[in-house]
């Protein structure tokens, strides 16, 4: 598991999604994991999963046959660990952005003039490497060495 | 667990909700576990999970507070038991509909004038009740005397 971090606006998802592309035609298996607090937004008002909630379900749980949404009104929720376990579990390297409190190796994302004071950088005893969101090859190439390589 | 099966259109989901409000408002923690093979659409073209699938992501799980999103690439995923586990731990009740190769105790929606001949009925032996989708009562004091009542 690898954790990318930095500020929004940098380009993390770009560099993302340029590496989970070159490490598929390489014919590895990645999983992605986004921790999104703010933006899922997965009901509707008016859909049996939203009238099912709306009657005091305490957790809502839709399930598809490759496609699954929880919708929980418990504090915290599952640990990344059981979620990673139950859903990536075929995957070769698990691509993590955010989570920064889970302890993850983690490669900081960093394009100088994107640069925020205000934003906390990673500690810096997980950061692996710290690459420019362009750095693709940089990137795939440390992926592979360092956790695809039997 | 308890299951609600009934052919679509009976009014199956409208006892589900009067029968969580009931619980609900008598002090129980209900989950609620939906089947929802073909209507789950959870992504949306151009948002950061499409490009994370988009580039080859096997498992693309997005995580929030209280939401979770799960797109796999897996045939099948992971099962029903193991999902409550992780995501109706906290219930004093699950009432899924759905999932009838599950084996789970089945309670028949019915409205005889809703009959689809097509449709092939429950395993007898699994159903605990057949209920006309107006007979919140009867299902609320046979789940509470059955499931609830230590």
């Amino acid at each position: 598991m690898i954790s990318f971090v930095a500020p929004s606006g940098t380009g993390k998802t770009t560099l993302v999604e340029a590496v989970i592309a070159r490490l598929t035609d390489l014919g590895y298996r990645v999983a992605a994991v986004k921790h999104d607090a703010h933006r899922i937004e997965l009901d509707t008002e008016g859909k049996d999963s939203w009238r099912l909630r709306a009657a005091g379900a305490v957790d809502t749980l839709l399930v598809g046959q490759n496609q699954i949404a929880w919708m929980g009104a418990v504090d915290g929720g599952p640990s990344l660990d059981s979620l990673v376990e139950l859903f990536c579990g075929s995957a070769d390297l698990i691509v993590v952005e955010g989570f920064r409190s889970a302890g993850l190796d983690t490669i900081r994302v960093r394009r100088p003039e994107a640069d925020d004071p205000s934003w906390t950088p990673p500690d810096p005893e997980r950061v692996v490497a710290t690459l420019h969101p362009g750095e693709t090859d940089a990137a795939v190439d440390l992926l592979v060495n360092r956790y695809l390589t039997a």
